[in-house]
């Protein structure tokens, strides 16, 4: 059985379907954050920081899993220079001691080893704004013609901080069996085909890790190689689709009472904040516009044997719906999908305008990469535990882990009991 | 010139670009919060009340313009028998006196004829829960076997208040010549082909309100509609696109110094907040991904003509970015496109199960519609006015129209002098 | 054993003690809020709307309870001619079903009766401000020279909404037998001097509803109405002070690791912004900057005869601290005091100005009160309630009563195996 | 003139006022944040982390100052051994470049030279809670008999990143003209009972530099000496009060309009929130319990000659509100009065239990001060600025100094131009 198959279950594919994902997009069968995180630092000051509040005490986060993560984010085929002088990794300043979270806020540094923003000679200003980036808007914003602050802000770099606070969240949320999985989906028409699914995944990361673009599709995995390197000819740039799926969501995290409680809502922004991200979608996202509803709704069935699970026996044969309806998870994996447009910074450079003045020009130019996409997906995984776990920690409350614990199985042991 | 030729603008359309956007997609050429809504009310209680927090005093808000668009999100080809026993319309009962607002938090009643929460009777309780609502998730999140606390809350009659607050919003924006434009993209093969510019936008807007779909493209109007009829005729539903176009508005809206301060997030958490929504795009939105960046990004042009608009004069022959460039605002309209799945709530019932047995039947039935596409567009077309004038307060403040109107001024006088 | 004698349990009562607290001050040994409220509506507008967000599913309101608090809101000695026209009570628009909260936004309604704020011949223009309201800040805040809306809002009225709010949550700590008791202390040189104490404090409660001021001590009782009627003659004002007590309150709510998760600072901000508050202390408050630290600090005791209670045994001979160490709780009862100014309006006027010209004259006149100290003292009951009952709702999560009541069980259970 | 006088005006002084604030305490006639602040770190951890966002660009932070200020938090007679092992002093991680602010987050360190946490042989587990700290609700809280965790982060050491934090924004204030002043007002009965003015705070300042506990007044320092030294004969602690005015406040900061908005409830937060306040007093405070209307309220005088300053001519001739009417400042300076209670670390100790046993002991000991007035007068100030320019930036907006300065300067010619 294939997820191609299931998503128009009651007959012929919609012939006229503008459905962009590859076909097979469906996945397959299966809140508002208590927790918050806060980034600081530019591209090239001296450190980065990234601060998490709300996590209980007795964490261990598993600091190799912190910065394989982190290495993850600055690899992939595709990146540039700045990639070749970092080698990033998490310092705990705070809220962890001898190797367990206190409770207490947590601040975790990146050393920048391009560290050279007090150095104006090294960071001249920028007057040329490229197309794309922050540099004209910021600038007007903050009343000047030097794109510089504005950029060393706006710059990507900020999500090695990101994926620090995140991957703390992801921490938290494998304590309690809770997994996310991020890959490349693909780029232009080269696209994975194979659906991931609660059974196949751990393989299929296998999979992922094998791969230069963090793409489980090996044969997919080479055509996106081959973009990226045409590109690079081009002196142009790709980006691409990326998804995360999260297994063994307990049900009822997020909540449909109030527009901002809901987690569909909270993770579009999660994942549309991040750098370069142009569109998200749940489930079949996009598709859903081109389908009946009997092709997208998924049935409702009871499987008592399967009820071991943190989806209690509720199950679907399809999750179209991507694991939430109405702004809550519904025991089925959680399946985010989010589009990264090109790399602004085109080597080639754009059509652009000089700020002093008005008049026209070719754009500044900053080192950057020809591709990221491998290094989004990293970033969109741990963007998406952060909330998930926030969404947890909403619903079960508890100020150490061993408490949230507690919580957790006295709330599933009551809803085992609903069925009479 | 159209913008259906510029987004290509290097050369043939790529051929292998699984892009589902109209050809044309591109928009032509062109921060976080202090303005806060919450909603109360079931779908079947007494009344929804909308409460808006952070309006300035001395705004006259226009009540048959709200009572209008209350009444647009009433109705569209496709609505069921709900929209004929309702006429919404917008009562203050705080914040507004004689005919502005004072700077007081802003309630706002929308009754509901058909009450009848209180009358268990008329309520029952529904104990199979339909797939593609809120009804199983919420029913475990709140253990108890009976969705009706879920389905009265998680219904599409919420979108009622949250239009009444939306359209205070709008109207602020109006205020300072702001505008929002939404309209019906399409469903399933049927698209609005003509593209929506600074231009020509007013005569779309007369073209979305001689169209039964809110589609301003007769044909597609047509096409749209034989579609619906067909999926009545099916005892189906079905979803599609709707868009949101901003204009006029200021450059520096939002921040990139923070994931939160985005607003290309925030808007994509107030769309995706929106019921049975499940995708947001910005600007080229999915389709980025199989582009090249060369083909993606807006040159930057400077035009002394056009200065007297908000753009300040720094235009772009394409939009691409849908006005948003590092989570900020560049003076090129806002462009959002959402997805609507099919309504969940199908005639010919869905696959089920009964809570209190685990045993298979039918979903339970609740009145509904068939295809409630138009309303989402005006929905979402206020969501996202609510985000963009939460972005004007912060970055301008005031507690008076006045006071706001003095410091866009002054703001915008030093912008124009950025250039020596 | 009185706890008058244990404050300053280590030798004589110190001499120069600037300390005003009657003799004996000191109680008996005994958060952040995912839990909000929201306010709307004017003194003379058609309603009041209160909104309250967060409360878990199944909780049954007590409306008598509710309606009693609301009349004790508008009655004690001292009144104006307003409370004879209103009879707050309760109207549930939202989120309460067949009487039990249903998880959804509770909106509640509260009408005026003398409602006439449409009716600009009966609401007119008011040019020359009143010393101690928000009249002259708020017309230059809003640029305008008529205190008119202003005063709408800020008026004391709004404390009814308040009140709505804070016994919802009052309903949910006594559902987890939390109970808050509040009470006039007394005013100029009338003091109440008994104790209050977790075992007095049912029939302090019965005395201070026998009471026509609300406090529990006869005598005092009766000093304090002779000085409201003084003042009446004198067409003066007063105000006074009230007391706040919480019983059985779990350890740990709040935390002490960020600014703003304290729950005293929490408590502090509910109580000084109740209008006319100008003073806010926790346990003996003011008075330990006039005493030792010997003599302030509570010793902790552990009894394991009284482990049944929510202290877990750690009992304190005094509670000088008010129940809050490091802005947590500590398992003694809360005790916060609150001073209210006299009524900024007096029937002899006040020295004031003309807004429109600057010409001296004397303040306008709105019908107002002598003392409105009894009412306060309901009102920071409530505002106490809401602090305790979100700080509670942080730490055990939820989303419906059972599960609060589960995690809340569960980590008892923790907490007393701590003790090996 | 003295405040003590003027504060009665009307005759004399009550006689029996319970009023245990220094006579004359009054001071003479004289918002809502979208600025914030987060710390972290732990008391011997390596180092202090304070994150400040929503600062505009172009602010050039006094760090001479900032230094100054947190070696003043670090000094005062009655400090132990610590402040001699630290040497605080600000490092700018992130949002300054080249000594400016640019709109980013700022990260500020602060380095802790006894850092020693991850040692556990310098830091061991501490079994027997010290009253009045929050050994004992943390432990409970963090289910825990180890109080190691809850008191490193309740530590008032973390104060230090906190002034760090409130200097960014007094640095703003003052680019404003818009001054703080903060000063110990005494303790026990060794009490200042010089009054503070708009007109002689600075040479009140130069006096305050002189004294070793903060004190403007040299009489009254010496007294609050010989009380701490006698206090450390004693091997017993002593607390106090401190107070901070604002001066030059723009009128109409914070809001009336909802309960969370009042800038008086924010200062109370703010204030209590500081690790060992117990209360929290705005202009007259408590005493204003004990005096009639008549007495208390500020007569509104117009004074056309004084209109240059931020009051724009609306001048009090006492100032009993401390500044605040309606929650919102009225144009008179703010005046804040903290209460801090006595070290609760006695060198004697104080009865406790060890948590393992539950039996009998004396607290652990860490070592501690004396008295920390002076120091909780300078965290004071800045804690008090700090909500004080939040306040600003939410009326004002402005991404960049000199679009707030252009702001405030428009706003300031309408408010103006209000009298005819």
């Amino acid at each position: 059985m294939t997820w191609g198959r299931m998503v128009c279950r009651r007959g012929a594919a919609p012939a006229a379907v503008p459905c962009d994902r590859p076909s097979g997009v469906r996945v397959p069968s299966t809140g508002m954050a208590s927790l918050t995180f806060r980034t600081a630092g530019e591209s090239h000051g001296p450190e980065l920081i990234a601060l998490v509040e709300g996590v209980p005490a007795g964490l261990a986060p598993d600091v190799a899993f912190m910065n394989a993560e982190l290495r993850r984010r600055q690899g992939g085929y595709g990146r540039g220079g700045r990639q070749r002088i970092e080698t990033d990794e998490v310092t705990f300043l705070a809220g962890v001691r001898q190797g367990r979270t206190t409770g207490a806020p947590i601040a975790i540094r990146i050393m920048n080893r391009d560290s050279r923003l007090d150095d104006p000679g090294r960071t001249p200003p920028l007057h040329r704004p490229r197309p794309g980036h922050a540099d004209l808007a910021g600038a007007i914003k903050w009343l000047t013609d030097d794109c510089r602050d504005a950029l060393e802000r706006a710059s990507a770099r900020e999500t090695a901080a990101r994926v620090a606070a995140g991957t703390v969240a992801s921490c938290l949320l494998r304590a309690l069996d809770i997994e996310c999985f991020g890959f490349v989906r693909g780029l232009r028409d080269a696209l994975t085909t194979v659906e991931v699914t609660a059974e196949n995944w751990r393989s299929m990361l296998e999979a992922r890790d094998r791969s230069e673009v963090y793409c489980p599709d090996a044969s997919a995995s080479q055509r996106i190689i081959d973009h990226i390197r045409r590109a690079k000819v081009d002196r142009d740039t790709v980006g691409g689709w990326c998804e995360v799926h999260v297994f063994n969501v307990p049900i009822g995290l997020g909540s449909c009472v109030q527009w901002d409680t809901k987690l569909d809502g909270r993770l579009a922004r999660a994942v549309m904040s991040i750098q370069a991200f142009k569109a998200v979608e749940i489930g079949l996202g996009r598709a859903v516009g081109g389908l009946p509803g009997s092709q997208v709704h998924d049935p409702i069935h009871f499987d008592a044997a399967s009820a071991a699970a943190r989806h209690l026996g509720y199950v679907r044969p399809t999750n179209n719906a991507g694991g939430l309806e109405g702004g809550m998870t519904n025991g089925m994996p959680i399946v985010v999908t989010g589009t990264m447009k090109p790399i602004s910074t085109l080597l080639r450079g754009m059509p652009s305008i000089d700020l002093r003045t008005g008049e026209a020009g070719h754009s500044d130019y900053e080192r950057s990469d020809v591709c990221a996409l491998p290094a989004a997906s990293v970033v969109m995984q741990h963007a998406v535990a952060f909330e998930v776990a926030g969404a947890v920690l909403e619903k079960f409350g508890g100020d150490s882990m061993r408490e949230l614990r507690a919580h957790l199985d006295a709330t599933e042991r009551m809803a085992r009991a609903l069925r009479g």
